[in-house]
């Protein structure tokens, strides 16, 4: 490939380097707030310290240099999944879901043309969260939202969550779904390492799973809806999906054709499997996506996806045609 | 492949006709029984009608047939995984997992060289399940037992199970994981269906990870441990679960490494992915298992795994090489 064939990084998070007050004491101990001393910056969720974050979350300067040296033409911001605050009140939910997507509105202001934004909206209240979808497009230029894998522990197939679903449709806003605190974390004791590398890409399969079983793609045909972590373990699980769907009858379309509708970021860190999901399984409908700027991220992103031995086709669409698809922006690509 | 190559499905269920009573009040609830009208048979736990079961699950006549039609040398028999009993009283469960046990003895007796078996063991007690694995090899000649994806809701790499890991590793006895009661399931409101398609893989891909990360695999390294439906969704996960050790100081085997000492069977309904799993992900390690006699079972499965694309070794290996070194006959066929 040519090294100006651009690079669209659709998984980077940001995270505000300042919150507002908790609005009441009840919403005190599930509130952020940043612990800044010196160099050194904590976000506490309440009195918990939650991570360890540096100024890549929320400055440009340290991020559009790191996008050069990569070669990473465009970040798709996205708030770290951990402020999608699905726990709390709704009114409380709102107002630190707003102070995210004004961050990302900031960010994409300051650099024109080098980032798009994935906001966020309290989907504990879908109602809510459908109204708010027009503002997020028009007020703060966000190409679409970032959602959980699940939502408070229910699933995302789950028809209470469709009105979001049509307003996201209605309004061409892209979904990008993160793994956030496993459904099945909440059943069994294990460590947060744990969850986070084996539970993670699981719960993504499980909410990709429950809209595919649930007819949520065929009710909301339109949907442009992509899964962070290669899809999580969805992949190997489509000809199960498939089965069970022959066996009652093959009404609509299969699990597999839904799956070729849905995109999946690339961040699977494993060359073998990302080279068997972008050729074979869902071609044409994976993006790059990093995890920027954590620790967990995948390096050398051009490095990583021209060594998968995908064809020219394969190499363009996973550089940046699914995302400019994905985004909505695929039309004035394709001219 | 020469038509003559043999099949060896390891992956194939058998429930006995009947059932002793239930030992006590306290156990009635959950104890099986076979409720026989006619042509019809069904089996209850407690009052709860769970399956709808004819004579190929305990009689060898139609299952021998079958298994002439479809090419299948042998059969590898183990309990329908709800026989497990990990929610009774051990005792209890000692007492159903030796119905069961002796149920496999009598149809391995009864057609010799065309079937092996894979016990039961009330692995709620670890102890317990560990001091029966001797009498299981010496008095039902069992090649090994099957167990659950996770014991009870604990996990499969909790240190607690380690004497029974101990003891069939030396007694070389054969570990089957299927999956069972998934994890999940216990946390959100899901249809029976949608646990049995999209939870049961991912539970499977859960109870590998936690054995892979709780170093389970390093304790116990001679271990021969095989997994239901692909090993779930554990092929999609093994680049995270290697970044994260790779984050963690790299001790030991990578994820990844540990995983191709693993088996995997071929249920997974997908020519793709089982291609991208036999031939690169973990090669060697697959073996063929159909889910006999349940609906969902893999049909023609000759047909299934010749199609997907293996070279000559590959086809060898998921017809039957892979299936001897997992039951710790390989030595004799290698000859």
């Amino acid at each position: 490939m040519s090294p100006m064939t651009p690079l669209i990084d659709v998984h980077c998070h940001v995270a505000p380097s300042t919150f507002p007050r908790a609005p009441h004491e009840r919403a005190a101990s599930q509130w952020p707030c940043m612990h800044a001393t010196g160099s050194s910056n904590t976000l506490m969720i309440g009195d918990r310290p939650f991570r360890e974050l540096d100024d890549r979350s929320w400055a440009t300067a340290r991020r559009l240099e790191d996008m050069d040296r990569d070669g990473v033409a465009i970040q798709v911001l996205s708030p770290m999944p951990e402020l999608l605050s699905y726990w709390l009140d709704p009114t409380d939910a709102e107002q630190l879901c707003m102070h995210s997507n004004e961050q990302i509105a900031r960010m994409i202001a300051s650099a024109p043309g080098r980032f798009r934004g994935l906001g966020a909206v309290p989907l504990q209240d879908p109602e809510r969260a459908a109204r708010l979808l027009p503002r997020l497009r028009r007020e703060f230029a966000l190409s679409g939202v970032e959602i959980g894998s699940n939502i408070g522990g229910e699933m995302l197939g789950n028809a209470r969550f469709d009105p979001f679903f049509a307003a996201a449709q209605e309004e061409g806003m892209a979904i990008f779904v993160h793994a956030l605190h496993p459904v099945a974390a909440k059943a069994v004791a294990v460590s947060a390492t744990f969850s986070a590398l084996a539970l993670f890409p699981l719960d993504v399969a499980m909410g990709a799973a429950s809209l595919i079983t649930e007819g949520a793609l065929e009710r909301f045909p339109r949907l442009r809806i992509g899964f962070s972590h290669g899809g999580g373990a969805l992949g190997a699980i489509l000809g199960r999906l498939d089965q069970g769907w022959r066996a009652q009858g093959s009404r609509g379309r299969s699990p597999s054709e839904q799956a070729r509708t849905m995109f999946f970021d690339s961040n699977v860190y494993d060359a073998t499997y990302l080279r068997c999901l972008a050729s074979e399984i869902v071609p044409g409908r994976v993006f790059l996506g990093t995890d920027y700027p954590y620790p967990i991220m995948q390096r050398d992103p051009a490095v990583f996806v021209d060594s998968i031995g995908l064809n020219e086709a394969g190499v363009e669409s996973i550089r940046y045609r699914a995302a400019l698809t994905f985004l909505g922006e695929g039309a004035h690509r394709s001219e």
